[in-house]
């Protein structure tokens, strides 16, 4: 369902020949009614095209959005001013066969980087996506928008706001090139509920903090990621002051499952690893920390192999650029619902035996848990483990 | 040779059963004169037991050191108030074995962080060790220092200072942790020339600077890293103000052919990688995006997989904090002895066959050139792919 599950939204994924595989590469999702719209994009320097586009776009109209156009199997990033040019005909297209104004179509893209949008391509695309749009299309999008991941990622969430029922569905992307502050991924999440476009962004923002800023995969940061929100008003009730808590808690919930299952279809990813780091002087130290640790590649491949070398884990802390005292050091492992194993106490390496660790380290889910004992501030990423098939995937990416 | 080729030094591998495998684990290198000594230790935050005793030593005294024992196979960090003991307890055996004052005796580790020093096993190798070092040891103590590299790294070079004679003699080995700013390697420099300690210190940090401090394989940060240099002035001759820069660059090219070597031999490194930031702002700046670059998981695998990925590179150096115009970078690939090849043309794709960037990007040696058309300022790192047997070697390392 995703994308399609709130009222008035309808989705489509057609296989346009982005992709040499013939695999869907275009996904289209309307809306019935007008919608708000809000948005994070990557903090890169380098940005895809569209990624300028929507920037513009958003700034230009505060509601009236009525449709987004994804591609995956090419970036448009580093395509000069040939780029912009093309996102500009595809949504001027996508607008005049909707019936809507083209600056009310939204684009985002996902893919190789540096060759040009094959417009043809998608212009045929679209035809078939316009004429297949559908109230089940939900899934269909979700598949289209993928790359190299494995499964689509899918998420609803409903909450009632004064007595009225309202939903959240969203769609998500990522595989590689994820890391905090926007790094490679695309989420489209849609809702029935009418929120006005101020609200809306604050409300994304909190949301994106809690979930997709805290995930990494190999701490790379893509010229593409982009988290939209559609709001179109279909449930006849809006997101007010008392209800904003609510929904926040619903949107947030709805991003942080999608963002981990970003982290479990990671390129390669055998295992979910939450690193969280407390007893710090500041939350940001802690999150620096918590990052560090989970880029190690070090500690991502001891993952991997299972293998309770726990000594990378301090020294990646070590390495994260913020001041630290060695002999305050605690550190815990942990899988899902077991009790926490202490390996290194304040300085020493704690008593614990090795079959113990291992069977920790062996888990689907690991938490790690690193106390710096020099304040009471916490936060914490997900992240997931660096295997094989990471460099297989990424060593011939594009062949 | 090595660290045994200017005259007065001695130096010894044996296997003291620190490492499972029977591997020689245990250097020695001593000076049949007093030294002066100067370091660069890694910057972090986690340091060995045996950095904190060098740091110490190197402060308490400027002249008069006499030997370095290092081990393999156990790095002695993250081993709390028992491991600086156990390195004073080495050292001093050290000491009363070869006649010399205990503070004059240094030491290095390298290895697994967070298990006891086997103090007992090394007691035995010492006193072997004091036995077998002869002025033909200099290539066994190579060996005995390795940890995951495949060959031991040896670089010397000859100098005439005033007529005189010179001889600059180096150890080093690198594989997994190595990243600018003293990641995970350690170096053992030895020469027969006679220089005081300020002076020493000045002439290894600058060589240190446009040499090790310019390598990066993984991104990690060891807790162990160490570049010293031992001068016992057996040659005779001094370094003084006039022959200061010819000195410095024999130490230079000393330095840069080892780690260089590192990189080469970097775990499971299938080649070679200069990555050259031009037209920058600042020299800062240009490192820290050459440093991006280099560390880019996704980048690192497209050159193992000889994937001419060209827009990865441009990602990650848009992600590397530093504010640049998309519309004003350039980019070329180049193998060695070969012309550049442009790939991206002021903010556009350039006009290349597929085949002649696969060419460059499949050469065991390969340079990227990109220019951010900013400024006049430069700067480089030198790095290596990332393949299966990185995580081959690095999901069970301790096994």
């Amino acid at each position: 369902m995703s994308v399609t599950a709130p009222r008035g939204f309808r989705a489509t994924g057609v296989a346009c020949g982005i992709k040499g595989s013939g695999a869907l590469d275009l996904a289209l999702v309307a809306s019935d009614h007008p919608c708000t719209a809000a948005a994070v994009f990557t903090t890169n320097q380098i940005q895809a095209a569209s990624i300028r586009y929507n920037q513009t776009m958003l700034a230009r109209r505060r509601a009236g959005f009525r449709a987004v156009v994804i591609n995956s199997g090419n970036a448009n990033a580093c395509t000069g001013p040939k780029g912009l040019l093309d996102v500009y005909n595809v949504t001027e297209l996508a607008g005049s066969l909707l019936g809507f104004p083209p600056d009310t179509i939204l684009m985002m893209s996902t893919g190789v980087i540096g060759v040009p949008l094959p417009v043809e391509k998608i212009r045929a695309g679209l035809m078939r996506a316009v004429s297949t749009l559908s109230e089940e299309g939900g899934e269909a999008a979700a598949r289209a928008i993928l790359t190299t991941d494995t499964y689509p990622k899918m998420a609803i969430r409903r909450l009632s706001i004064r007595g009225v029922r309202v939903t959240i569905g969203g769609m998500a992307k990522g595989a590689g090139m994820v890391h905090p502050d926007m790094a490679t991924m695309l989420a489209l999440i849609t809702t029935d509920a009418e929120i006005d476009a101020d609200r809306l962004k604050a409300l994304l923002r909190s949301a994106v903090d809690a979930s997709f800023h805290r995930i990494t995969i190999d701490g790379d940061q893509s010229t593409n990621d982009t988290v939209m929100i559609l709001a179109n008003g279909a449930a006849g009730v809006a997101v007010d002051e008392d209800s904003m808590v609510l929904f926040e808690e619903a949107l947030t919930d709805l991003c942080v499952e999608m963002a981990k299952a970003i982290v479990r279809d990671g390129e390669g990813a055998t295992k979910l690893v939450e690193i969280r780091v407390q007893g710090a002087r500041t939350s940001e130290e802690a999150r620096r920390i918590a990052c560090h640790i989970a880029r190690s590649l070090l500690v991502k491949t001891a993952f991997y192999g299972g293998d309770p070398n726990w000594g990378r884990i301090l020294a990646a802390a070590g390495a994260a650029g913020v001041p630290l005292n060695a002999d305050a050091l605690s550190l815990w492992v942990q899988h899902e619902n077991g009790a926490p194993l202490l390996l290194f106490d304040r300085g020493s390496p704690a008593f614990y035996t090795e079959e113990e660790a291992r069977r920790i380290f062996q888990a689907p889910f690991l938490r790690v848990l690193l106390d710096l004992g020099l304040g009471e501030e916490e936060d914490w990423v997900w992240t997931c483990d660096l295997s094989h098939d990471y460099v297989s995937i990424n060593s011939s990416y594009r062949t």
